[in-house]
């Protein structure tokens, strides 16, 4: 046990917990204003001035925080020493398995990316020890990648398609990939031991409804449906500025909603399920779209521009996308009869498509939605593009460390 | 201005949110522990013992709470002198209009029911005037009653069956009584003018769904569905122990989620609306049965008993409650696909005939929602029975004076 966390330890409990909230405090305020002076700090906070030292001191010492000589504009003689948050420190891991791509990203303290790799792979049928196997040389090459621009990785958040328990690390179910309860935070935790990381695993439909959250569309709405169109259908719903998890953390899984009770039958075993109406395969039925080459072997950017061209072209394609939107437009308003959002955010493979799914989604909306009459909801596209997921599980191991910077202490100093 | 409220103003803001605070506070722990001496309150509080005294005066002032000895069992010499919620002071109205029904109760502090009318009456067709007029002679029957108990009313709530903007006062449409945009809060507070009380409107569901939290299966369970059976289908959602009001405060309209797209056509102008399968009349429908009286001549202790006797010696009816219960469960897995609640709570005609529809609800529920094999959800019948909205309605009013005593300072030194 190093040093400093034995003298933590000693302290008594609320006095760690006031230091911790503190240190959030501070470094909550270096991300919201840039660089900023220790006086500038204590008068933003109300904390006093050698408190707010010692507090940068840590954060430095951590990493988190460098110092940064700024001018202040307007005044005579020597700068203030200022600090200000270190891009070039910590970063967060994002990783996801999903049914037709592999991807892992780095993501910095300023929310940057500072490494990425996506690829196209089919995942159904090949088993979690397979694919694991294969995301771990993509995360190596990542975790190199940063090592090698000098970057210490704190964490990594593992996105999938499916219903997770969240506090096991477990996976319970995912009818798309075809797996059922796989400790997919153990398994991983091992194949990357030599960079002693903390992993998450988590849906991806929740993780990119948060990057949807911290930088798209939640920026400016506070309560949120974001619906997710990969090959399986999810979605987060965002109430207060809050992800809602549900009592057992199975919250969101709008595409297993039933739009038409004797209707098709779902990879979940069950009938009419969203997901066989509005899920990439059904899309590209209804839009009479065949690639030979089959899911798993294009990604979004190969196949969305020739859609969209088709659709401009080929009636019976816009029909197809009109089609879907429909049905997405029954189960959102079903939604939004329920739960009463502001908005619904189109993301994955919805958002390049939202100009030709917004129409008839409007229209079962106005007719199902009954304060329609009333008020309007907002149907826009993510900002974000198909790495909204990943993007969102690296930005939470970052947030982890944001809420809290005194994890770090343990995390750097026991390495 | 009475003397009181001007010193309170007077105070800076922070020490006056205190004092509310801590009010609010003793008050709460009074109701928590029943009697109390001052010095208990004072240790379990964490406030000073002149404190705590000087706010009992304030409570005892507004008759919030009385002087009550208590014998220490255990100890000897003196008992200590000790005060307890007054039970006989203050009392809160909880009024109905329904499409079957109107309803009027006044619920003191100690949540005990003190008057009570339900008359069934067919409010259909019957213009907003005319049904305030009926609803103020039964409300004034219930003051005149509670006045001259010597309870004292410190504000009434309005359930309805529609869209309310709560913050207007204002419903916004009901598709059964066939109302829009009825500022129903200021019509009735008109009415009511003698009796000077602050007057809300609130959605009927939300207003039952927060009996079921305040004083049913909400004691156990803190995130839950609560789905009403009324003419219309209304629902509440509760979450972490909050009802959940939407962007609007227009969540919870469970009645108009579509479960069939091309089906029946809805009151509300849409198509395949739950309502139109498990609402009131499609229920009679359902089962075969049909009162020569109709609605709003018969109240639910009429039909309920009839049947129910029915279902046990008729196949026909015992089908139809086992298709009710089948789109139920359709519309409200939807929502557990979305929302994840721990419970599902039967209200209104739905707790009666619950064993009659909780089967098949389960067989929908098990296929539907997807987190079926992994874990449960509870499927009960409210303890609260018809009373579920106008009880909550009038619990409405008396928990604002319990959470917040020092508004009764004006209400009742202006008065």
């Amino acid at each position: 046990v190093p040093q400093r966390s034995r003298r933590l330890t000693a302290a008594p409990l609320d006095q760690r917990a006031v230091r911790r909230h503190n240190l959030a405090l501070v470094l909550g305020r270096l991300v919201a204003d840039g660089a900023s002076s220790r006086a500038t700090l204590a008068a933003e906070t109300g904390l006093n001035k050698t408190t707010v030292s010692s507090l940068v001191a840590d954060l430095i010492h951590w990493g988190l925080v460098v110092e940064s000589d700024v001018l202040n504009p307007g005044s005579v003689g020597r700068p203030a020493t200022a600090v200000k948050v270190n891009g070039e420190g910590v970063v967060g891991i994002g990783l996801e398995i999903n049914i037709d791509y592999l991807a892992v990203i780095a993501v910095d303290l300023l929310g940057r990316q500072r490494e990425r790799v996506l690829v196209a792979v089919d995942n159904r049928g090949r088993s979690p020890a397979r694919v694991l196997s294969h995301l771990t040389r993509l995360a190596t090459g990542v975790l190199d990648g940063v090592l090698g621009q000098g970057l210490v990785p704190v964490g990594a958040t593992l996105a999938v398609p499916g219903l997770v328990d969240v506090g096991r690390g477990e996976l319970m179910v995912s009818p798309n990939l075809g797996w059922t309860r796989t400790r997919l935070a153990s398994m991983l935790r091992k194949r990357l031991a030599a960079y002693d990381l903390a992993v998450l695993v988590d849906n991806e439909a929740n993780l990119a409804a948060l990057a949807e959250l911290w930088s798209g569309t939640g920026q400016r709405v506070a309560n949120f449906l974001y619906v997710s169109g990969e090959v399986g259908i999810g979605a987060g719903v965002v109430l207060n500025g809050e992800l809602l998890r549900g009592a057992h953390g199975f919250a969101g899984e709008l595409g297993h909603v039933t739009v038409d009770p004797d209707g098709a039958l779902c990879t979940c075993g069950s009938r009419g399920c969203l997901e066989a109406y509005v899920g990439l395969e059904a899309l590209l039925r209804s839009a009479a779209l065949a690639f030979t080459e089959g899911p798993g072997t294009v990604t979004q950017d190969d196949w969305i521009p020739a859609l969209l061209e088709r659709a401009e072209s080929d009636a019976r394609v816009a029909a197809g996308l009109f089609e879907v939107g429909r049905w997405l437009g029954i189960a959102v308003a079903g939604v939004a009869n329920v739960v009463d959002p502001q908005a619904v955010v189109l993301g994955g493979f919805f958002a390049p498509l939202a100009e030709w799914l917004r129409e008839s989604m409007c229209v079962e909306l106005s007719q199902r939605w009954l304060p329609a009459p009333f008020t309007g909801i907002e149907v826009v596209a993510s900002p974000l593009g198909p790495d909204a997921a990943v993007r969102g599980a690296a930005m939470l191991s970052v947030r982890e460390i944001l809420a809290d910077p005194a994890t770090l202490d343990t995390l750097i100093e026991v390495s």
